[in-house]
């Protein structure tokens, strides 16, 4: 793979560090390749966790090793494994799981169940234990690296190293939160995600780390789609070490609670649009909004259905105002809608009302918003208050190129 | 547009003409092209009619009028306009369907009822009634065509014409049922789609014809998806001359009841397929067979799920096995899977069994299989006796090309 960087790539943020997180890399060469592709991150003791799981009916070992260590809500340590997958490969993919956390616990001396797994790439191939033990024991030797490494190092067919950066004021300290991500095709919403790591030095009770977690996931991961494609391995976690010295946050009652959920809302946000931004093959940043729905869960179906055609994607690459593109989407989502009461803009300009064409709406603004990196889509149902906001990408040569010549 | 003809095309087959059915063709001139565009199939009197329409909730006024006509179950003549879709275009797009009506019946001396009226093209540009006025006008005048000229005349993104014929013996008499059909985007199931027409000289009780076309609908149109994205015009509408004397079909208990919805049904079939082979930008057939699932609406959902993957479809455009993408459309349906009991074949080669690749299984014959121009995919869930099978094609730099330039 040599694609090019992203034309809607961000820099990398400046990302401090975070007390009781520590950050390595480390070459397991999990493919035939010169890159890091271990990431392990440690944590100090009294690490709380929280996370979000795909929703696949075939998910992958290091989901279902997750899924049971997440209710125990502490953690020592993270690996992610670039390259394989470790997916649909039964008795031989738990093995590997089991080996990482068992090597890991005993160089840090915690618990295997307090060790979260990651893996990513090809489907269907053990991921070879041997490199893993080896990778594991190289990068505990190493030398804590930068986020920014470490970011780079979660990559797959992703064009550039993904990473935000918050704080909150959290009875009266500054509590920072800080996340890297990896992402760019087999992104669906209704669950986790690609693989999202969010730490943060305040101290959260797991508990409440979960629902605002959940929360934060709702406005964010759940509203982005780059191909409505849905991994087995879609994984986002959070994990707070206490090390700001606030009172844990248990409530919503508690003092910086809501600031706490506000920034894990905005990083998770800022997060999920990286991805859409890496999205294979992506020349534009898609946003729609749909108003008037009768629900907002109506909304946000209605604004994913168009999010996920193709005709609509192919015709905003194409710099194409066609509206009924997006009447068609709207049409085949399932949810309410009238014909007759639908209303349409392209960024600022409105295209259609009342179902039908504005007579000589002004095509130069809307042909100078197409031709932009970024693309407001706005639909009003006319029909209630429901309302949503989700982000794609369009749909190009690029994401044809990348995906006709994967695996190979 | 100038794409060339799909590779998967096949050619127009003799149609015979269908005694008491007579199809025109006229220039309305409905965009800025030099070609027939109006199509003008008339009925002897004492024909029925039965039809399935697009369950989008924005339809083009064309299939509201089509569905408050097929209650009454007879018709007189079918108008399909291309290159222009007039959907959503409010009042203007209702007048101009009421005035082909008119126009139509006063020609004929018939209820305006008694014409059912389509159009295929872009979105959101009224009809112009003085183009279809004067078309209609053209085409009354015009002598009858061939069934390849009406096949052609109704197409817009296709890139070859499409028929299919076949015979029953009902009540003693050999009937034909013919059939055209257009469409090869903005294809997916859960409804007519597309525009298909049938015809036939057999008698047939339009409550029975209605019953029949369900039940083939079931096992065609429903059954193939191009990109997942449903046509604000789809229809399927099928009428019945009883030109050949039969004693008109009721019931089931009928003779040739089950002859005549078995070529119905073959009929349809044929018609829906070729819609894949024209399917946009596509270089190959997929068919997938989704056995062994809890029930056989489950097993469809699953195969819709595969047939609408862009993973799926790009990695077949690129002759990759990469079977792990089959996993991940399995596991992201919803619907009941374990992933440990999952089989999964490339044509007859099963590379994946109780959850994990066939250890050495044979790459050859797989390869041989993914570079031929019809691709078979088997999964084979372990669960119970649900059985679908669904056809789509691959996504292609084709289908880019086409639908990032087609209204301009």
């Amino acid at each position: 793979m040599s694609t090019s960087t992203s034309p809607l790539a961000l820099p990398f943020p400046v990302v401090p560090a975070i007390p009781g997180v520590t950050p390595r890399v480390a070459r397991a060469r999990y493919k035939n390749w010169d890159r890091c592709d271990l990431t392990f991150v440690t944590f100090d003791e009294g690490t709380s966790v929280a996370g979000v799981l795909t929703t696949s009916k075939c998910p992958s070992p290091e989901v279902e090793w997750c899924r049971k260590a997440l209710p125990l809500g502490k953690a020592r340590a993270l690996v992610v494994n670039a390259g394989n997958s470790n997916a649909f490969t039964g008795n031989r993919g738990r093995a590997a799981v089991e080996a990482i956390a068992a090597r890991t616990a005993q160089h840090l001396g915690c618990d295997p169940s307090d060790v979260f797994v990651s893996s990513t790439g090809v489907i269907g191939v053990p991921l070879p234990i041997d490199k893993a033990e080896a990778g594991l024991d190289a990068a505990y030797a190493a030398e804590p690296c930068s986020w920014e490494q470490a970011a780079a190092t979660i990559m797959t067919t992703d064009t550039f190293a993904k990473g935000a950066v918050t704080t909150a004021v959290v009875d009266g300290r500054t509590v920072t939160l800080a996340g890297i991500i990896k992402g760019s095709g087999m992104i669906a919403p209704d669950m986790a995600t690609m693989l999202g790591y969010v730490f943060t030095d305040a101290a959260v009770d797991p508990v409440f780390l979960q629902r605002a977690l959940n929360d934060a996931n709702g406005t964010s991961f759940s509203c982005i789609t780059v191909d409505g494609d849905t991994s087995t391995s879609d994984t986002v976690l959070a994990f707070a070490t206490g090390k700001a010295g606030n009172a844990p946050l248990a409530s919503d009652e508690d003092d910086g609670a809501d600031a706490f959920r506000a920034a894990l809302a905005d990083l998770c946000r800022q997060l999920a649009l990286l991805v859409v931004r890496d999205g294979e093959g992506a020349q534009k940043l898609i946003e729609i909004t749909v108003e008037g729905a009768e629900s907002d869960r109506s909304a946000h179906r209605i604004a994913l259905s168009i999010a996920n055609s193709p005709l609509v994607k192919t015709a905003i690459a194409g710099e194409d105002a066609n509206w009924g593109r997006v009447v068609m989407a709207v049409g085949k989502a399932g949810e309410p809608a009238e014909r007759d009461r639908l209303a349409i803009r392209f960024g600022t300009t409105q295209v259609a009302r009342e179902g039908l064409a504005v007579e000589g709406y002004e095509e130069a603004p809307v042909a100078a918003h197409l031709k932009g990196q970024q693309v407001e889509i706005g639909v009003d149902l006319g029909l209630g208050e429901g309302r949503a906001t989700v982000w794609t990408c369009d749909l190009t040569h690029g994401y044809i190129s990348i995906n006709a010549d994967y695996r190979s």
